[in-house]
């Protein structure tokens, strides 16, 4: 069919060279997709890696990449057209995401009741991009399922588990690219290893157990990059800030009374950060920002087993709140200077907080008669079996001039910490 | 002296970890520096480089790490004060850029009269940093000159040169840089090399000229950055189309009547981008940028020799807009449909355009006496010679539907263009 | 001191650029160090990782510029001196290695009495070698004892920990060296960061918990460079062949019978080597090398807890003789044609299976008052705390035409095998 | 056809993954393309690279990889059968090098009369090697033509430029893989873009003209990789003494007495060394390359410009004679301790030397309406035509005792020599 004709390739700098079909450069170059380089991966990662300024642009046609390569290498039979839907519900996957990524989660949930996945479905099934995916040949709502890896036609789910999964490309290209442009090192995964391994066992994704060491090192590269970059307590703190400062000024932020996608799309960082630099309620909390006069941790304690009281507790804003205050009022300052972040917090969540155990890795492995049978990982590999397990870090912030009492009333609160604060910036 | 204590490291994803003092990271975490976080380093590349999307912010730490490398390994005696007014001139080398950088640079000119090192020597000496300068004990207004490659005492002229002459830390700086986010491959030079052979002659910075390799290494990597990012003909039809905006939104842009340093550095390209999309006299353009409908090159044409007749005419706006209207006119368009791209015209400059050839590069031999010989680069090196030659390219831009008709016009007005214009995104 | 002189650089791909003392060189270009050049880093690794050809050479220079690093670094006085006698140190600390490095190592045991360690101190102290670092100034004795890590004067215990410790600077030179010539991939760690966090406790070297993140990686990178290099099913098949043509070979190498270390160091890679292919016991083994013809693996258990009955078998060798026999027996071949590997046996040993557990890695926390508090790192990191587990290999290699016999064989004497036999080169 | 099957994977450093197909497989686990495991690509070049130790093995793993990839890349219809030719032809292009690569090469033209690509046609047509390409269904005589690009066929004479030609994939993997190991860094050469702009015309392989950065960077890294690698002073000076080494100990060399391809391939870098470490004649200058005495460069000269005089006197060798004895004269010196290096000079030859110019580079480029029209790169790059042009240099080499006395002297036969003899290790 000709719209899989090549058109030419994009430099990126992790794989070399992307090529694209004319399909791909038509739906690229929509505004929906070219508005993602307006939405910046790692949204405060830069107050602790400069570099870090990568935008969700470069992820997509990333994973969309990723996700061909996949489709070319698994061993079983898919035709031209398959491969071209799974390579544009990767480039699509990330669409819906608001200004600043993930920070905005709570506030998708809260006044639009959905979350990125879901304005991601919302905007290639019902936006000007539909018209152009039709335009192409191909049918808008099934891409829109493959893009959040629920294809429609459950007879391939291993199609859906490409994009989403327990190594999906998303993750793959993230995991290497967040490491590339923050210099954190953590992220140097043999992918190709990784793709080259995987079959579809009955129906499924799956990943020979021969490459359990790449496995592992994909497993732990993920969990240092969310302590290292996603959770570090400096791009916290600037997180919380933004979030308060939205919080503030959420009376000029019409997206978050989008009733179209196309007013949703409005918006991204440039949009959104000016609006708060300008806005009243906000423009103090902007400044500070601008100055790097950041909230400090004044307390950070990390949890390696769920502790069920904790979990139940930090689940309910309301126990938050009163948390908040008790720990002002022992601190004698003004509860609003105290906030506590906990990653899984609704107030301050993170998409992947929820899923950081890579549960259900499918593996398998091959008898002498080339039989594949499944295996389960965390029999295989203790690493995995290991880092599995929760993770959860409670962190209660203020401002630098009250860090020490309030340190200490949050030890009195919530019990000692166990570490000092060191120097990072 | 207590203001040289090392305060931490940042981490760089080229240089691994930049050593901070705490005079540093005071100055650092003023709004001026941040602000050059929301200013991107190669306005337009992205188009081309999807991955471009570094900012002033990280490429003035690298330049500052770079100063400190050069002023330690210098086999002069210079005291700690003086190495820390070389990072500190190499970190705020770029802090009076416009949004958009380069971009901004003729409206710079044309309505506040100053370029960027003019504002970066304004905003040093007359605002808000030039208090914390002093209280860290620094003179700003001798700083504002050695960042500007003018150190007010002429006994150490290296000084300046460090930060701005032939092979300063800018120029080693950003071209490993735009190289890594690129993904170009032009600038992997090993700047270290250059770095550690050089020395003091007769007061100037200069080479060993054992290091020629890498320093025609360097000439050529900046030569090739010029053609495949800076010049590349997407990246300067988009430049041209924000320039557009830019000149049509011009009352709303208050940038351009800044009376001071802080009125100036309100604006970023965050803040101008937000006003353009709005403003309606500019709104289209930004909306063809959004949506990458992009201006088209329909002439192309290199010299490589000076060609006195070119050049002068290109020189003089009124003539360029008189060509426009030629080929407007055999091509029966409108003439604001047709824009005429020399990259060293005022109208869309290129602050690199001036000095693409490194006409004075000190080198040196040394003898077996230890004596240091000046030699003249261009007798020894043909590569060199070669590329300190002039290089000017003529473009015509049009929109994509008259694209046929505008070529065929130019190659009438213009001469023949040889070659073929190629599928690059 | 005349001798600290800065003599110039040596280019290295992975740090860049080595500055080299006038002491070094005159010990670098010594025969000691200089026959490193033929003794590969390794052996038999190259079958597997083609590219896997770097040698003790570059690792000892890579040592020496790590150890001054860590010296320079390191936040505790230390004269010019003994940083002078670290890097020396590091710089020495393989020079006692037998052509082939590790997988000699046997042979040495049971000819000579000695391990590498010990014959490094031999050459040292007892050498040419010796002279030479007399001259320069050095006690030749001393950098001896400091080379494997046990420093005469136990009042700085720290500076041996430099050689020879948890994180010391012969395994993060060999984690990361080792990537980067096979190109596995395990290896791109950050060993600067962790280098920088390192302190001085109670004498000993210690690492800051802040860079836990980086410690994680390097355990976990040298955990995966044994699975997937050091102890490859198809590096240790060639291993055990070198090992039968060794012996096989043994009235040939005089070697083995070296009364001094003159007479040792006349023997490396490309001697020993050449003289297996011409002796008549071994020639066909070579043959059979030279042509691919490896030993395969027909069975491979892995144990990750302690099986005592297995661990007290397998470190008697006549018990392993017997398993040989029985399992010849079932399978119906001749015992000579059966191989079992256990890399942590004594005929095929390999030095860093003793200690792939981490056990004692030193961490500290800082208390807000700046006091340096110990802590135990198996508690605070689950992932260190399972790597610091116990793992076991045992195959059966055989030649490949009994492959499916041995197989059965060996399942029936040692129990079921869980995985398949893999493609790998 | 079933040989064509996908065997597994080889993992390489420089482009990750290398598939082999089952043909492959048989051909590279032959003993004559083992035997390039032991025969380093740049011999001596380890005396100023320490990490330089890669082998021939490697290289022709990367040419087959390239290879390959430049056939399916290419946009003209090329059969599976073809494809896998080319592969075969990149495979064996280097199997008939002789012991330390280039470096033996005036010793096979004088004894044997044949270059190294005679002897690999030699190999590939005529030994054991034969057979197994045979077996394997292709035809090894039309092999041997492919892999010294003289294609029996003259149909398809790009079939050929792919393995032997002006940007071949002999040179692009030399020039990437040597900068690798080296650490030299000028060989980040963006090759697959080369690759990805490559056609057929008339014919012949062809670049398009909008790679020429490309080109140019790739050109300039081979210049550079001569003058700083293979042209290096220390380098040359070890491979004179191996030379030396070699001429004196001819009688223990049989490989220069070879009848067969078999007896030729029993010597590779190991066994040659061993010998030359044995023989009474040679092992003196094997001590003092052991001990890092290696002989010196009392005097340098490089032409950028054909000088006919020296041109002509130097490709005598009873001038080159003539000429030392009378430096040695002047020097008082025995004739025996003086040599002259010309890199092009029959008796230290280096096969590049001779066309170091990339005379004939054919680009073209594509009109409107497709056509591709040829290009004189010439008139198009004037950094390629300065880089066609000649080099040589002239070197007086000396045991370092006598460096002063032979450099005055060679100044008063030779003219005076600009340049300082530089540190460099």
């Amino acid at each position: 069919m000709s719209h899989h004709r090549f058109w030419g390739f994009i430099k990126d700098p992790i794989y070399g060279y992307i090529r694209l079909t004319d399909v791909e450069r038509s739906i690229i170059d929509t505004p929906s997709v070219q508005r993602l380089r307006r939405i910046r991966q790692l949204a405060g990662a830069e107050f602790v890696y400069p570099a870090a300024n990568h935008t969700r642009f470069e992820h997509v046609l990333g994973a969309m990449y990723l996700g061909g390569v996949v489709s070319d290498s698994l061993p079983v039979d898919l035709s031209p057209d398959e491969k071209q839907k799974v390579r544009l519900a990767a480039l699509l996957h990330d669409v819906g995401h608001a200004p600043f990524s993930h920070l905005f989660e709570p506030l998708l949930l809260k006044y639009l009741g959905r979350n990125h996945e879901d304005m991601s479905r919302w905007i290639i099934s019902e936006s000007a991009l539909s018209d152009v995916i039709a335009e192409q040949g191909f049918d808008a709502k099934e891409i829109s399922g493959l893009a959040v890896g629920k294809p429609e036609k459950s007879t391939k789910p291993f199609l859906g588990q490409i994009i989403s999964g327990s190594f999906d490309v998303d993750k793959m290209d993230f995991v290497v690219r967040d490491s590339y442009h923050t210099g954190a090192g953590y992220g140097a995964v043999d992918v190709f290893r990784l793709i080259y391994t995987m079959d579809v066992v009955d129906g499924n994704l799956a990943v020979d157990i021969t490459a359990l060491p790449t496995l592992e090192s994909l497993i732990l590269a993920r969990f240092e990059s969310f302590r290292a970059i996603y959770f570090h307590r400096t791009c916290r703190g600037v997180q919380m800030m933004l979030l308060k400062a939205l919080d503030a000024a959420r009376d000029d932020l019409q997206i978050l009374d989008a009733k179209t996608p196309d007013e949703y799309m409005e918006w991204d960082d440039y949009t959104v950060w000016s609006k708060l630099q300008t806005n009243p309620h906000s423009r103090d909390i902007m400044s500070d920002i601008s100055a790097r006069k950041l909230l400090k941790c004044a307390y950070e304690k990390t949890f390696y087993a769920k502790d069920e009281l904790v979990s139940s507790v930090f689940t309910n804003e309301n126990v938050r709140v009163k948390l908040e205050e008790e720990i002002a009022s022992k601190a004698k300052i003004p509860s609003a200077d105290i906030g506590i972040d906990v990653p899984s917090l609704p107030s301050v969540p993170y998409h992947y907080a929820m899923n950081i155990g890579p549960i259900d890795i499918p593996v398998f492995s091959k008898t002498r008669s080339g039989e594949k049978v499944p295996q389960k990982i965390g029999e295989l590999s203790r690493v995995v079996d290991v880092l599995q397990g929760f993770m959860n870090i409670i962190r209660v912030y203020t401002k630098e001039q009250y860090r020490e009492e309030v340190s200490h009333a949050a030890e009195r609160v919530l019990g000692e910490a166990p570490l000092s604060n060191v120097l990072s910036y």
